[in-house]
């Protein structure tokens, strides 16, 4: 990627455990190819923002948090994206997302493939990706090797990085997922792609 | 409005306080319009509804509240509304509501222009409305007659009237504003008018 790319690039920040980063991670790669510009996978850990913001998870908000299960339903059905549901829910994601970062330095591409595989177990086929192992499984079966990733889930420079991604993106002003920043401007939220386009299509006169 | 209309219509929750809430103020009569379906406006007290739900308004939460100021302006500038920043942000609002459900007994229509001249005062011309005789003032400008809206507003009657309808609201699973109701399905946000729509052109399978 040219520093070109790099810099019109989408910043898609979400957490494994999202179901709205999980619906917006359907569609953010062709919208950001509408506009031939690249989209930037972040994963972070909600549960560190949501300490810095003092928020909690959806889910744990009452009323909203019923209406927010409703939501994700109709949406699944609505976008025609696999979704239940998971039984454990939300989730700690640190094995997910320190995969994910580990993968991107070696190859984008496949990290790429493991991020979207690991959505579709958590949100579609309710495999618990907290567990780690199951986080290889998802990795191995894109013959990323076992033990490589299993060592590197706990090595001092992965857990560092994911750290620094999440602080990074709470300094930037990230409060929840999915966030996306296009050109600095920051929108968040799966209801928001419509304003990445028209801010994409040079509306940008608002 | 006959029974039919009644069941058909498209139930709008507000608080006069909440930007989003004045936005989609702007534009719902016209969607139901579309449809040949009425709104049927219904202020509530966000205040009451936080408690209940143990949430905060927007512009007091960390990090989220900064993004938000931002994406009013935005969101004013795109939908060519004019808006700006109240000077006193957030506001209690019983005033400006109970004058609402006072007209509204008497002439629906009436209270539906007081409902706009409120929100455009308040958002647009930076007239703080918690003040009741703001709120006189605007409903004055109307020709409602100034001692009886005075008194209207320290009533009991009108007083529980709001209260009911809150409660109502909460019983319902309202949790912000705006949140919105078609056949029952529950909307929240001025983000979901969308959504809205395609639930009225029939697309229920979702």
């Amino acid at each position: 990627m040219n520093a070109n790319t790099q810099d019109s690039a989408i910043e898609f920040y979400f957490d494994f455990s999202s179901p709205y980063g999980y619906f917006a991670s359907t569609r953010i790669d062709d919208l950001a190819a509408d506009f031939g510009r690249a989209a930037i996978w972040k994963p972070i850990l909600l549960g560190v923002v949501f300490k810095e913001t003092d928020m909690r998870p959806l889910a744990d908000v009452p009323i909203k948090g019923e209406y927010s299960k409703h939501d994700w339903e109709r949406l699944g059905r609505m976008m025609g994206v696999p979704y239940r549901l998971p039984s454990k829910f939300p989730i700690p994601t640190q094995a997910a997302a320190r995969a994910y970062y580990w993968l991107v330095d070696r190859d984008p591409g496949l990290a790429r493939l493991f991020a979207k595989a690991a959505y579709h177990a958590y949100f579609a086929e309710d495999v618990d990706i907290s567990n780690p192992e199951a986080v290889v499984g998802i990795a191995a079966a894109l013959h990323v090797e076992r033990e490589e990733l299993q060592s590197a889930l706990h090595a001092p420079a992965v857990k560092e990085r994911l750290k620094t991604e999440t602080m990074n993106a709470i300094g930037r002003g990230v409060f929840g997922s999915p966030f996306f920043f296009v050109d600095g401007e920051p929108f968040w939220g799966s209801d928001r792609m419509w304003m990445l386009k028209k801010w994409m299509q040079g509306e940008k006169h608002w």
